[in-house]
């Protein structure tokens, strides 16, 4: 029988947001074994980068509330890993709209060597502005344009035309409510892809597994041209969670890639986590998924024990019963 | 924003598997109210077929070994549905090797509208034999040869051209190990309609969740032009489960298939069933998918709490090591 996976495309590089998206399920309060040990697993599982969370604004996100991993200090980060270098390159991403940016140190004192601009449609100013402001002080820029699904198509391109003219060095697919259908997914890589090429950019993607499709549509984005992928261990990240990296580099088949030390850090450090936090395909993330709505209503539900796996209530809360 | 599910095709037809695949999960040992909630909830939510378990031996699958739906015999099924006349089409499957099909009753005198033939490439020639008795006693007949993903390529094509020519009415894409891509997907439902084309046979498609992609190579299968598709509710299936019913008639958007019924079968039938039997995508069924293997050294581990869950001793044993 075929083997799709007989060759591999190595330009594809794979970005771990275990540590980045996770944080949206736990206040971003992960111990600092946990950051360590997600690190060393992207450098024996030859993961090409690893987003440690976001640079935000402490006046947003209070000290108090937000664990280290909002913000991600220089401090911290070199206190947690900093002593060991190796190839994984560190990121971090900054939102529109909850980011100092501006205090952001240059590249050259940073541990980071990519900032991730995340941004919805409407913040398209403030973004051009963030990614200005990252690439002069030294950083390689993505654009992490929110929510496409819910974006209309001539604001979408008009987005996409803005952001081409940037700096930026790649483009990604964001699939923030985990409603993306394959067909969806080849349609926007190939859009962005159109607005990305002239200017030297990659694509790449950004999935939710609402619809358990977060693993099929990165394949797919892959298959159309896209060659940046984040996946998570265990899949985590916010509600249905991301693309698991333990599938991603099986599907891979490239032999810089291995996959041992991801099952290895399943058992370690993902499998002790399922005990205290709910992240993954269920029912109410395929129920917002399919609506394409934000998963919060969903998240609401399943942290509450008393709510969760009420599937029906759930249905007829957002279709309105029948 | 793009909606592929803006139009919907019509010809699909769904299968409910949910009886007949879980029954490999429990000895085939459901209660009669669950059979029977299962059938209300396929009537209810517009589902074109429901699978109602196996026809095969009792001298193989001894009576006290193996429930009621491993035989499905007639004053069994009517017992639990036969009193409820509707739409929904019944059908049961034959082993190749397992079943005594010369004893099955002509379908004049049976609840049941359809036969499927599951065999291996090996079992070819009882296969035809099956499937011509099972049409001349004047049932519809599917033809499902498993484990595709195992069998050579002019094995492949020499078994499709042989039942080709038979009486089945449609060819099913079986991944009885959960190893298909999207690709691997396109590629064979190509194929297969290039063999039943010409004799009129529709395609169909069954998935296996190992790597969480039963949805998406579900919904590849029917872009490609496959018309029968196999779900069941909750995903309910051996192993890693089958697609979920609750996401494909989501997919669908036949107005014919009502979503509602599903949630509130997960709520009353499927959620309380997690809490006695094991199905569903995890780490041991990526392995075994993406290795090409069956999935029984992986539902050994599953089904003993002692061996769940240790991924790298599991990843280890697969793969040899590192």
């Amino acid at each position: 029988m075929i083997s799709p996976g007989i060759t591999c495309r190595s330009e594809v590089k794979v970005l771990d947001c275990t540590v980045r998206d996770g944080g949206l399920v736990n206040g971003h309060r992960f111990e600092d074994a946990f950051v360590r040990a997600v690190y060393r697993t992207c450098v024996a599982a030859g993961v090409d980068y690893m987003e440690v969370g976001y640079k935000n604004s402490d006046k947003i996100f209070a000290l108090d509330k937000y664990g280290a991993w909002m913000r991600c200090s220089e401090d911290n980060v070199r206190r947690v890993i900093g002593e060991e270098p190796s190839d994984v390159k560190l990121s971090a991403m900054i939102d529109a709209g909850k980011s100092d940016w501006r205090n952001i140190q240059p590249q050259e004192r940073s541990i980071f060597h990519t900032l991730r601009v995340a941004f919805y449609a409407e913040q398209v100013p403030e973004a051009v502005d963030m990614i200005n402001d990252a690439y002069q002080k030294g950083y390689a820029v993505w654009a992490n344009l929110m929510a496409a699904s819910a974006v209309e198509e001539l604001e979408l391109d008009r987005s996409l035309d803005i952001i081409a003219k940037t700096p930026a060095s790649v483009l990604v697919v964001v699939d923030s409510f985990g409603s993306m259908f394959t067909e969806t997914v080849e349609y926007l890589v190939k859009k962005y892809l159109r607005f990305a090429k002239d200017t030297g950019k990659e694509v790449g993607i950004h999935a939710h597994n609402n619809q358990q499709l977060a693993f099929a549509n990165s394949i797919e984005a892959i298959i159309h041209g896209a060659n940046c992928v984040d996946a998570s261990i265990g899949g985590l990240g916010r509600g249905a969670g991301n693309c698991p990296m333990e599938l991603m580099l099986g599907f891979l088949q490239n032999p810089k890639f291995r996959l041992r030390p991801v099952y290895a850090a399943l058992d370690e450090i993902i499998t002790p986590l399922r005990k205290e936090l709910d992240w993954g395909p269920s029912p109410e993330y395929n129920i917002t998924g399919q609506m394409n709505h934000h998963p919060r209503e969903a998240i609401k539900v399943r942290e509450n024990p008393e709510l969760r796996d009420r599937y029906l209530e759930f249905y007829d809360r957002f279709a309105g019963g029948e």
